[in-house]
């Protein structure tokens, strides 16, 4: 095999630590920088760095921003009686796109996983539980991905949130996503669709 | 449309820039590397800044290499009579690869796409002539994909050097490839093996 230069081997290896990456594509990446400007190279470093210089968690929600308290947190006109919990930040970023949800948020950093190590410890429940006792939060909307390990996560949290009466525990309707096809759509999707049906 | 921080699109905007990474994948990536140690982070950056540093192209062959000339054109046990050409580096890494080839290369740093702007004053052909002018090479072996482009290249290619009589020009064999099934080989291709037949 023949050996590339050892900064192209070394770049090489960086992108394939990303996911999806292998280091055939990391190759094509690599190739591909190798035609890009000097100046537009070290734009894509500078980037990176940038990353590490000013990004910062918010304290409050545990969200990914550029100021501790986040622009959501500080934001006076939100609904702070609604707390929306999500696994991650870019679970935060597809909610608040849709413009449906005008209250808080508490990013938990995972899903329950414990084969890899990802036990309610690690997670920010105890963040969590600390908001609850506030007592000024009247709903809890879990927005969690509808698989094996965003079920059990809302399943712990239910479990964990139970003492505080006050506050009402809410999931993500199951359904039939729009535009799909009865045809294909799987049978639990539908069992639920067909429970939860509303009237017209 | 939630705005990320301004740091996280700008790290998004320079991976979408790479081939076959959209948005959505380049947001996937950067929320990846958000988890990273920030020591990791910076050796991805430094990665960067390496190639823009230290990959420089061989004068020679114009192989990218860290030294000038590369380790390929300064090896004197190489076979001078004979040149490969390809149309970029990871092609001549590829034919490195097999340890079947023992004489020089020239990267031609493309191919023919005059829709896409690549003419023949684009790539480095007067170099190549230059090189046959010398008078010392017996064969030219033209190693080009098998697509339109490719085979357009070498058309050109093969009457550029119609002049160098000492030089025979050959490419590489077109024929059913290693693993590959009779009943799923395209006609060309199938023709090509047929044409093309070897005695046992």
């Amino acid at each position: 095999m023949i050996k590339f230069p050892r900064p192209i081997r070394n770049l090489i290896d960086q992108f394939s630590k990303l996911p999806g990456i292998g280091p055939k594509t990391a190759e094509r990446l690599v190739f591909n920088l190798l035609k890009w400007k000097h100046t537009d190279k070290a734009d894509f470093a500078n980037a990176l760095n940038e990353l590490n210089d000013s990004i910062t968690q918010c304290s409050t929600c545990q969200n990914i921003s550029e100021k501790d308290p986040c622009f959501i947190c500080s934001d006076k006109n939100r609904d702070k009686t609604k707390l929306c919990v999500v696994a991650e930040s870019h679970d935060l970023a597809a909610i608040e796109n849709t413009g449906d949800y005008n209250g808080h948020y508490h990013v938990l950093g995972g899903v329950l996983d414990p084969l890899h190590g990802i036990t309610p410890d690690v997670l920010n429940t105890n963040e969590l539980v600390a908001k609850l006792q506030k007592n000024i939060i009247t709903e809890i909307l879990l927005a969690f991905n509808p698989d094996m390990e965003g079920e059990a996560t809302m399943i712990y949290l239910k479990n964990l949130l139970e003492p505080f009466k006050k506050s009402k525990v809410t999931r993500l309707a199951r359904g039939m996503p729009v535009g799909s096809d009865l045809e294909y759509t799987d049978e639990v999707t539908l069992s639920s669709a067909i429970q939860n049906r509303k009237e017209l």
